[in-house]
């Protein structure tokens, strides 16, 4: 029997409930948020609760605010208690000066009233203690079956690359939506093609996969291409782009 | 009943065979190419042919090759036949001086040895004349349930969207495969959140669904990333493409 006692109240608290819930072995004793309003989500399901002095014992605390909130948070809990954080970029440090401390950093984005399904979503851990670290392994298990240790460093590279793989390329798909409104043409006519780049991954690696004309070096369409471009900015990242492709499958071949 | 001769046999000549192949009412006739090693896939399943002056008749000749071999293909097709290329990049024009003349664009990536489901493929259509453009909707229709007739200027844009959805956010991941790799960190831990990222587009607009530092502004996690970040040109993209979410999101507020 685990139990756990959220703080936080916003998409990544919701949902790591959720899947808590659902789960045989293990409570949520309670959830700890700034106001009832932001807490009615969890009413009448566990305890809530917006005073600190009247936090309950759990084997973790599970901090799931916001990267710059986690601090301020951290020093109202009991200094003996087990604390972790949910930030990916953030390293055990921020915990401090709590000695039980570490992260349970779920590798996913979570979108405002959309209940995840925790079993494919990889949770990172990582603890100051033996101990810390086999009970936030064993949390982990308990929802999803990929579980991972890794180090701060380890993590902030993830969560680093996790921007260019979900952040950034999120905002491509803001240019192409933008694009294809100019000419009058649905967007989601590229929903298709959207999510059969993002499966490819799983078969071959990115670089393999890499095609358009960048990396054939077709200097004619890109030509075009920069003509087709509205505004300048989207010609800057077209050309940012276009130039880090060949640099990078130049030096690959050479 | 539709017949067809498709003029390639790459990646797209392949995924469109055995697409056709499996419809009633129609056939192909045959499939053209440079040489019979080229040929071997269609062998004994339609006829196979190098040389241009043993065309047998059909109803529509389909090039499927490359966008510089497009033109040289055409000239040597009969004068009186109907003809379309497949390419998103290209204009109708490119087929001129053939008077009946059309396009017949499947909007996704194909990979080798990899057949794909067209049901969900949307085909993008246009034709010189009338008879035409109805004979290409129909022939995407016996494929396909999202057939789209697009002049040459959208399917241009589209096309160029498709650079920025598929190229680029495939580029951004061979740049989050390769901080992974740095960190000695699996990259196929971000398998589930390239997925999500991918298929929230249909439930909700991607200029709405953007998170990360950038958006929010937030500098001290920016200032991180970019120390992370061991080599020049990901920090002149991670530099370039945060600015742009900046400016996109910062004009819309306002």
């Amino acid at each position: 029997m685990i139990s756990v006692i959220i703080i936080g109240t916003g998409n990544v608290a919701q949902n790591l409930f959720e899947a808590f819930f659902k789960v045989s072995n293990m409570s949520v004793t309670a959830v700890i948020g700034r106001s009832n309003t932001a807490l009615a989500y969890f009413e009448n399901r566990t305890q809530t609760l917006t005073d600190y002095n009247k936090i309950p014992q759990a084997d973790v605390y599970l901090i799931a605010v916001k990267d710059d909130a986690i601090l301020e948070v951290a020093k109202k809990l009991p200094k003996q208690g087990f604390v972790a954080h949910t930030s990916g970029g953030l390293g055990m440090s921020e915990l401090l000066p709590l000695k039980n401390r570490g992260v349970f950093y779920p590798l996913q984005t979570f979108t405002k009233k959309k209940i995840m399904n925790f079993s494919s979503i990889p949770i990172c851990v990582e603890a100051t203690t033996e101990s810390g670290l086999a009970l936030l392994e064993n949390l982990g298990k308990k929802i999803s079956t990929k579980v991972v240790v890794l180090n701060s460093e380890q993590r902030a590279k993830l969560h680093l690359a996790a921007v260019f793989a979900n952040n950034f390329t999120n905002y491509l798909y803001t240019l192409g939506a933008q694009i294809c409104e100019e000419a009058s043409v649905d967007f989601k006519l590229l929903a298709p093609l959207i999510k059969e780049t993002a499966c490819k991954i799983e078969a071959i690696t990115p670089l393999k996969a890499q095609t358009g004309p960048a990396v054939r070096g077709d200097q004619k369409t890109m030509d075009t291409h920069l003509q087709l471009l509205e505004n300048a900015s989207q010609r800057e990242l077209y050309k940012g782009l276009s130039k880090a492709i060949r640099e990078t499958h130049h030096s690959k071949k050479n």
